[in-house]
């Protein structure tokens, strides 16, 4: 066996075998064979695509490249959400407390935001002294004390996907259903979960923009998730627009708090219910979906949820009194208010350039070395379909840095349609795939 | 412009400007583009082909990274001709003094062999003293003294071509017809000549098994030197059996020198005449491609061939004594005679199995670091259709490597399938495009 047969194999259409797939990636991990060779064989992945089988040993080769940690001493079922990304979703903060507190274990580990859409971790970063980076004992330990973790990934977890992703990226291979697939779930594979939901996006601030190919990666996140007889759930929700009303790291503390002490932002909380729902559905502690959405409801209402995510935040060592009281938390220098100049109903967000302006605010980075400025963001007030009047406060920008205030200013203006006829508003949960 | 849009691009099925595909090859040249990315591009372009523009402008970029020749000073028209590579394809040592003695100047680059076909170069280093390695100004001295050169290709010529050629192999990205026709026509393009005939070969000892596929890269070929304002002739041939009876370095200088003398080599000289004549035609020197074949085939009747091969041979500081007196050159140290065990018609040769068991006899090279044995190779008597009677010699075996033998007669009786019934002999010429 050899890269370059391989390599021409994929190339003719052929499906490689789960000895192939784990040679290529045992040894590309090694480094026995070059970037050079490996991105021929990525694109030929990406333009030949690959099946459920390959698609499987893919992950599977990936998840063995490293640690694959075990949680089977700890009772309970645990079952995690995964999410490709989004402008302003928040939800991983809101469900995670709810879930344990409905006695299902959310052993999470997470990623950090690059480009239009924001990360966990940055986010939970965002609370003074908030800790992500927990060992293997710590994560372990955490789960038993409060039946959930926000952690992030530690170099053994999955090395292969850190050079993978590394390589795609710099040889326009990203976008690949098989690929993305290998990446995601060799992750949360290793998590040691049972059940995984998985969130979908797909609109405007979603990598999978049409519904159609949001379709065909959550079938095949489903199909793999399968082949290792993990329980899943996908559904697939809308990116149209940002979710909730706040983006930025702080800023979505602030309100995944307020939806945790009982807040009603509609659109958050029918996905993050439908999400946790789903989640305590396939951890066993309830009959169906629709059930879990209720017990996830009564966790808001009871505090049992907020109480939760107080555990959880002081475990890995947050401070949190800034979470008690909000206003504690320090301010931008600059904030600024963006006025709407007519009347009219709200017909269009683009929500990439949404997220990118909240990234020139300081929100998020371009590229991994970039840092981030916590407090930095946007409150985006209308939803598509709103009727807008001339005065209102549309949005409300958060930066420290001065000199950008203006071209964000334009930036989200040029981002928003409007019109003059009632505006259908888009539907939040799109479809939901077992 | 960056190289990982451009990847993209290719990726989706765009068209590559020129100014794209020039900033990739000077920037690939260069070493600002990393192996790695060019790796996924040669993939993409594999995959997704290229237009007759991209091809040719792929041509030109690669052209234009090294020195390209200016023969003007020279008198008379240049032509070249260009083979895809066969096993026992001695046809460029014959048609080349054919042709200056027609009037026509020949300024030709060869490479060397690799796999199971042959190189001119290393055919004419049999010659002792034959020096291929000649400098700018003794190419031009040398065409102007007796209007043929057989040159190898300097450093300087098309620099990106090797590059590339060293990523294609070990990349699974060889077998492309774009990045075929910008290797080939880049390097033909840069020896100055003003017309251009191609001999693509196709059968079981080609690159191009099929015909269709010989047809696809010869108009590829075809449409890239027509860009380029150059006269040009394809003729495909058939390559399912060797050309000629000899195959190693020196028994193909010695058919060419019996050939040359006027011996009768029906195939090989059927296509070197047809070739030399589309040669002659392109030169000028005759109004049809049948007029150029009766002028080539008088200059070996009068002998002028065979005395401007020498003329070539001694100005390439090559020893000419060996050529009138074969006998005089060494022998190999064994030989072995490949003796019919039964009566029948030859049906079919797996040319490439004859072509490798010449290579393992020493006459061939697997890696460019391996050595040749001149002296090595395989006289194979019978033609497809040519009844082989029980006890006939169907070839002789050269080589210095006794263990060789044996491994070789097997191989050599695999690649044979006689039939009892008649069999129609191959078409040499299967078709003429320009």
């Amino acid at each position: 066996m050899n890269a370059i047969e391989l390599i021409k194999k994929k190339r003719e259409h052929q499906k490689l075998s789960t000895d192939e797939i784990k040679f290529l990636i045992n040894n590309y991990t090694k480094g026995k064979i070059p970037d050079y060779q490996f991105s021929a064989l990525l694109m030929a992945v990406f333009l030949n695509g690959m099946s459920v089988d390959e698609t499987a040993a893919l992950t599977e080769a990936m998840l063995y490249s490293g640690t694959v940690i075990n949680l089977d001493s700890i009772a309970g079922a645990k079952v995690d959400k995964h999410s490709t990304g989004g402008v302003g979703d928040k939800t991983s903060l809101i469900l995670a407390p709810i879930v344990a507190a409905a006695g299902v274990n959310v052993p999470m580990i997470s990623g950090r935001g690059l480009g239009h859409t924001g990360g966990t971790l940055d986010k939970l970063e965002a609370i003074p002294g908030f800790r992500t980076d927990v060992n293997l004992t710590q994560y372990k330990n955490i789960i038993k004390k409060c039946g959930a973790v926000l952690a992030g990934q530690t170099k053994s977890i999955v090395p292969a996907d850190k050079l993978m992703y590394a390589l795609r990226d710099v040889t326009a291979t990203v976008e690949s259903i098989p690929l993305i697939t290998g990446s995601i779930m060799s992750k949360k594979l290793a998590e040691g979960i049972d059940g995984l939901v998985l969130d979908i996006k797909t609109g405007s601030g979603a990598f999978m923009k049409e519904l159609k190919d949001a379709k065909t990666l959550a079938k095949s996140l489903i199909n793999t998730a399968k082949a290792f007889d993990k329980k899943v759930i996908g559904i697939i929700t809308d990116m149209n627009q940002p979710l909730g009303n706040n983006i930025g790291n702080w800023l979505e503390v602030v309100e995944s708090v307020e939806a945790l002490q009982g807040k009603e932002v509609p659109d958050l909380m029918t996905v993050t219910h439908k999400l946790s729902g789903a989640m305590i559905y396939l951890g066993g502690k309830a009959a169906s979906i629709d059930e879990g959405v209720e017990i996830s409801k009564e966790m808001i209402k009871n505090g049992k949820a907020f109480d939760k995510f107080l555990q959880i935040v002081k475990l890995q060592k947050g401070d949190t009194s800034v979470l008690t009281n909000l206003s504690k938390y320090p301010k931008s220098k600059y904030s600024e208010e963006i006025i709407a100049t007519r009347t009219g109903y709200l017909k269009e967000v683009d929500n990439y350039e949404i997220g990118m302006s909240a990234l020139q605010l300081g929100a998020g980075r371009l590229t991994k070395d970039d840092t981030i400025e916590p407090k930095a963001g946007i409150i985006f007030n209308p939803k598509i379909g709103d009727r807008v009047r001339k005065g209102d406060v549309i949005a409300k920008l958060f930066t420290d840095k001065k000199k950008e205030i203006d071209s964000v200013k334009m930036r989200v203006e040029n981002a928003l349609k409007f019109s003059s006829k009632n505006v259908v508003k888009p539907k939040l949960i799109k479809t939901i795939l077992r």
